[in-house]
């Protein structure tokens, strides 16, 4: 059996040359304010044991983790007609690409990108109107099994200040009629989500019912269907670290989502669930630390799905 | 335990409804000649047991399958260098765009589109020289157990007379330098390759080393090793049906390669490997009937392995 | 010499028969209520001579050709300064496409397609604050000698409401940094210009000064220096009728500026000006009897600048 | 009346301080070969009279400016039914791409990129075949009133040995059936085209047609219709420079050529025919100096068509 204690000490030491490759996300003052040199990680089973490295009480902006969330609500209230309005084929292009958007009549190519993301937000904006935010947040506080998540409000007052792409996104793709509220209405509640702060303790706590068929296995409370956490779990290994995607199923081998506040989450499917936190970022807008300790995690473990 | 015969008959009746729904291939003569209404499947387990329904012994051209044998011969001999050649990025174009090559410098994205299939082969040319087939060719006989396997000298040259868009790839990436050899050589060992008949018995006990970490369990011999095996079947997930990559993973939940002959292999990480052959394909050029049969097979069997 | 009156009846009996082949601008419904029966076309000499057919005091909806009159002001303004911010090539993509943009780092190809345009307005924003709507009306009131005209608010608001398009340009644009004033402020702008109300006659007058080395040949006003005309001329011979600019070279030879509004300016260097309106666009959004009529008044009076 | 002589010493001297700031073109090692420094212009009156300065004699690749010669001789022959297989629109993206031909199944968007001549090409070898390459000198020959214009073998084969892009685009536009020949038979004649060997003052002579309403004016030859010299004239003034079209159209306001062997052809519509030779090319690959040189004689002389 693995010794986890033991083998976070591992990835923690072999990580440490890496602190000065990155670069922490300064697109807002908001988040670039952070602390560049911290890590932490959580692996969490289904019988509620847990074992950590560094700070797992740092909240961080979980930024497009939430992507994940809304993504299950909203499959979950529309299955399969969902589909007619995101595709779930890997977008090959830099995450806020206008180009695929256009040539594809606003149609985004998986709800993980941007433009997918906000169609996702306006697609239960449809069913809870004013109160979509409430249900978004009170859906993580449910899965994560922790009353006291809040959001930033400075990090999303930052993000309305500077989303310009992201509204030329939203009013690209209501050109297409594929927004069907008020723009301001679905992207404030967008920017809302992606300032929910967590720590990796809560956010591996929340990916646990995608690892189990659907079902948190704390509470025994049935999420969504078993079908549909797979199929979750399977667009996270294609479409979840923007066009590094291919290179995280390479090297890592596990469903995951990033977010550029510095996050990962993965799901090691009937077994556990892991979140990682180090704001440095790769190339690709992924945390750089966070990728490889997620690699020497299933190299030393042979956990990959693979 | 699953009652495997049980399971093919049950999968064989339900697809029947789907035989008028696609196309086959017709970007050639040869090709276009097949009986449309074919269906084979045959499940391979590590102890030699295999189960099959359809004529398992029906030939076909194997065309983008023949991708994966020759990925994993120049990754067994280049390991991480063939990436500065080749990317490990979905691809989120049809497959034999020009456009991402351009963009890109003449990297092609994954091995898996026509592109990086030829950037392959060429780097095996760089060994092999005039005999890079005939190593091919043997490589395919070692995996599958069986020394009778040939190619179809008509589809060959069915391809090499109507292989324009390969032709345009091949210059395109040669004027970036990333072709090493003379383009000729080059394309004429790749349309060979694509032109290899196999039956679905064979492919699946092809796949095995890749369910296996490497090793063929019939024989025991090393193919490749374990982290290599990994990463091919992850590029298999996220890059293995052109641009229905991500419906493929979201769907069948397997890593799996298909080819435009109308087969398509698919392999459960230990435990077995699987061959679906039907000619009619999808509108992304995939086999209809084959991939409804691998969504059928997870379904029943619940081994996706999400 | 040419006999106008005679000449103007014989375009007017040719363009009959294309009445049924166009389609009227349909995305606002005020644009869309039009009689799309309608021709008018007014040709106006130096010496204040003008000859016309058609009811030429019908105002209509100048749309893009108001672009002509702010790049007019700008390139006055900055000069050579300006081509930092807008380019002066032809697009080669239809006349909103955002994919360009993205490629070029949020640098409009020219200042006639939509997003140029915008850019454009911006610019004299940053100088004339919150009266640039008034300096631009102003400098087309001088220009085209009359006092009387106006712009419609029922358009006006109609654009505002629809113009997703538009505002996820300028939103893309500002993520560049190539918008200097508040998002709102310059879109208004913006639509009001298009929604400028003009005829024939008017507009015919507006643009001699282009057609005589930046002098208004009728009040000898210096408008701009003769450099700069001829330079805006070449801008409307490679770039005024979005992706439809070559065809118009090709057949009209002259420059020119079209609207979806249906409107069309023309100019004769060193001889005259000309305006043309009739509401049914070809499928490339440019007044087809227009398009048709300059046509036929270049190959009747040999006046193509080629 | 224009003191060419000392306009065209003017020029030359103006010209002076740009002889370190191009780049001769490199692709190819036989162009790579020629004097950076070299500098001759040639202006060529209808009544036979011409102007020189630097060696008028020094004969240089023609390269693209062949294109114009052989649209010529396809437009005499086809007429309209040529727009079928190549557009007549600026492409607004380098000469050599192939995306905007994949988009546009095929159709180049006009016969001055090298996609286009290659079609136009194919277009004569369906009338000419095996004599193709003759009929295309022997024209040039005619229009140049000049027996002894060859093309030049190493060049030539230098072309053939590294046209990989050239080969790209034959057989992408083949695969969309828009070549009708053999495709070694065609590159040949287009590498043997783009070969031919001329002067400024051959060049300038061999472009009066196009001045001169379709009529050699020192022969009175009718070599094409006046309409069909004015879409030629239109044609290379929206598409004559690859990306830089408008800007050639912006600063010299005439209908040009250039090719990356360093000649530039420009044609004053019923007066003369230019031609200026200077091997170092921009960054868009058209003669740096030449380019100035044009620009100084419109400034000065007033004789831009604008």
């Amino acid at each position: 059996m693995v010794n986890y204690p033991l083998l976070l000490k591992e990835i923690e030491k072999e990580i440490q040359p890496l602190f000065s490759k990155g670069k922490v996300a300064n697109y807002i003052p908001a988040l670039s304010k952070v602390d560049p040199k911290q890590f932490s990680m959580t692996i969490q089973l289904f019988d509620g044991t847990s074992y950590g490295v560094g700070n797992q009480n740092k909240a961080f902006s979980i930024q497009s983790i939430s992507k994940v969330f809304t993504f299950t609500l909203a499959l979950k209230h529309y299955g399969k007609e969902l589909y007619q309005r995101v595709n779930h084929e890997p977008s090959g292009n830099p995450f806020n690409s206008l180009v695929q958007l256009e040539y594809e009549n606003g149609i985004p190519r998986n709800p993980f990108i941007n433009a997918g993301a906000i169609v996702t937000t306006d697609s239960l904006t449809s069913i809870h109107k004013d109160s979509t935010f409430e249900h978004i947040l009170n859906f993580i506080k449910k899965t994560s099994n922790d009353e006291s998540i809040v959001y930033d409000n400075e990090i999303f007052h930052s993000e309305m200040a500077n989303g310009y792409r992201n509204m030329a996104l939203i009013n690209m793709i209501k050109s297409f009629n594929n927004i069907h509220n008020p723009i301001d209405d679905v992207i404030k509640t967008y920017f809302k989500q992606c300032s929910i702060m967590m720590n990796t303790q809560q956010l591996a706590q929340s990916m646990l019912f995608l690892a189990n068929h659907g079902i948190n296995p704390l509470t025994n409370e049935v999420i969504i269907t078993e079908s549909q956490a797979k199929r979750i779990n399977s667009l996270m290994l294609t479409c979840g670290h923007y066009d590094a995607s291919g290179d995280f199923a390479y090297k890592v081998g596990l469903p995951g989502k990033s977010g550029v506040g510095g996050g990962i989450v993965a799901v090691v499917p009937q077994k556990m669930a892991i979140c990682v936190y180090s704001p440095q970022l790769n190339s690709q807008g992924n945390s750089l630390i966070g990728t490889k300790a997620l690699e020497l995690f299933t190299t030393k473990t042979g956990l990959s799905i693979f």
